[in-house]
């Protein structure tokens, strides 16, 4: 297995970040979880002066072979294609809330059954035309699942390399919820039908019939207990490629703000392979997709918003951003009850 | 009692706001709280394209008579005024969250015991320096009640005048979350020891201390039922005139972006006044302050953000603004299924 080479956490510094956050003209813990935000990157970045520079969204598409069996999504695989052209010109979600966030916004087609023109927002990355069905076969090969690995890897270089520190992912896949529940399934050991929620939008009977080709899909393949086999039979191509880069950035040291249900599910697989890279991590929001509280329990996670989205695309992270950089900047710009003549508890 | 002529939201374009949000590219209901602000801000403003305008933070100071007994706060009351001077030198919270999040920040000095000179920022409406101690006789008189509702309402006036339509207020002031907690327990009428927390960090035996105090008040005043007596007699000077400046937001339609404990207090006495008002309110967070969830409950109002913040000054509302943005500008910037062609579902 690669070696990522991600080093834990230097934890010496947390004290002298602690003084600095009780010392601000506030009452000791007042300003709740911003207080653990402002010492994790502190940690991360070994400062008592941190800083969010270049914060980048990098929206990974990929399409998935089970979703022309039309089994488990109610959307078309064109959507995807469709979507990553909407992302191009602007006009999704994520799109309006980069721009308002003044986070950078890449899109990377990772494999989606399309031919897209040349654009300067999208980095080319495609591994296949889509992953293969696996109700049938694995999603990909290990060739493919080192490559899409190794092109993840390669995006976030570049773009650390052009001065971003924190970096969130956002993915696009019709069907790609069935991957994400059947990762965890694997990871955390228990049933999908405890991990499949209802994706874009499925009914009772839509549910039913995806968490019954799900099950099969499992027996297809058996028990499965290496990461990258995992994440090898499951796909997709998006997934694969966000775990990569998650294991780059944390190698580099980056802040990783972790997104929903699908981008958790990479993370799931990452830190499988190395542990320390939940060092690194922040994580967004809560979904409302059923099976990512669990993730996040699995994970000892605390999300910072709890706004019910299910949409993907990392508008999740992409709304977290403010509340990330009012936490560093409570930490650099705050007066302390000293430097403000304001007196402290009798 | 003072007519405020606040008029109920016209909901008729409800049902166009959610055909529009509803066909934006996205599954339905994937943004979450978001579409139910979206679509509240649109029914408030009575249009499809909603806007955030101008922004402002006003932050009510105050100080109060029960500060100076030690029975209540562990801080000194001198710290209202240190902490009105830190405001206005750019060292507090509220000032880091403001800058970042293009929020404008007016400073009140609603009655701090404390001649402040000159500034811009500050904007000069001492009733007077400190309200009477409520452990003996009511922390205001009529005239004074009257004349902080009114110049809340003035200070309102003057910053939509200038252009802006959703406001935020905030406060500080020693002592404050015991008149929010008296209050509290007046409109809910409920024991005031579910109502108070500890505040800016009382520890058990100060609690203890705190609620014998309250409890000991209480029986001075008996039962009130007027809102506008309950708010005479429990004050402060800073509750009282966010009381005026909410109803009056309310009148010229304005977006009211409520804080935590001590604000939500305000209006709980406001919507005692004219219910209307709630029809302009967005809930900026959950405060960690004990009573705050249960007047939410009361409200019956979600909490945009849950963050375990537990400061005032407004922090919580300047925080949420750019999740309000956001509901904005999704609503404003996406494309519709048709205007981007991507297949809806199947």
């Amino acid at each position: 297995m690669t070696q990522y080479n991600i080093t834990p956490v230097d934890k010496n510094i947390q004290k002298a970040l602690q003084h600095k956050i009780d010392f601000k003209t506030k009452p000791q813990g007042s300003l709740g979880d911003l207080e653990s935000i402002a010492a994790s990157i502190g940690c991360i970045q070994n400062t008592l002066t941190p800083e969010v520079n270049s914060p980048t969204m990098v929206v990974f598409a990929g399409d998935h072979g089970i979703a022309t069996t039309g089994l488990v999504s109610q959307y078309p695989q064109e959507v995807t294609a469709q979507m990553v052209l909407n992302f191009l010109h602007g006009g999704a979600a994520i799109n309006a809330f980069c721009s308002q966030n003044n986070m950078d916004l890449k899109v990377v087609d990772a494999g989606v059954n399309f031919d897209f023109p040349e654009n300067d927002q999208l980095i080319h990355a495609k591994i296949a035309k889509g992953t293969q069905n696996y109700y049938e076969v694995p999603a990909m090969n290990n060739e493919q699942l080192e490559l899409a690995l190794f092109k993840g890897r390669q995006i976030v270089a570049t773009i650390h390399e052009n001065g971003c520190n924190l970096i969130g992912f956002g993915e696009m896949g019709i069907s790609n919820t069935s991957s994400a529940a059947l990762i965890m399934s694997s990871i955390l050991n228990i049933p999908v039908a405890a991990c499949a929620g209802n994706g874009t939008g499925q009914n009772d009977a839509g549910m039913t019939k995806k968490i019954t080709a799900l099950e099969s899909v499992q027996n297809t393949h058996g028990i499965l207990n290496n990461p990258k086999e995992i994440l090898a039979t499951y796909g997709g191509f998006e997934i694969a490629m966000i775990c990569g880069a998650m294991l780059e950035a944390a190698t580099r040291k980056m802040v990783i703000l972790v997104d929903g249900f699908i981008v958790t599910s990479a993370l799931l697989i990452a830190q499988a392979i190395d542990k320390n890279i939940l060092d690194y991590c922040l994580y967004a929001h809560a979904s409302n997709e059923q099976g990512h509280q669990k993730m996040l329990t699995f994970l000892k996670a605390t999300p910072i918003l709890n706004l019910g989205l299910r949409l993907g695309e990392g508008t999740g992270a992409a709304l977290a951003l403010p509340i990330i950089r009012a936490s560093v900047n409570f930490l650099n710009q705050m007066a302390s009850f000293e430097e403000a003549g304001v007196s402290n508890k009798e």
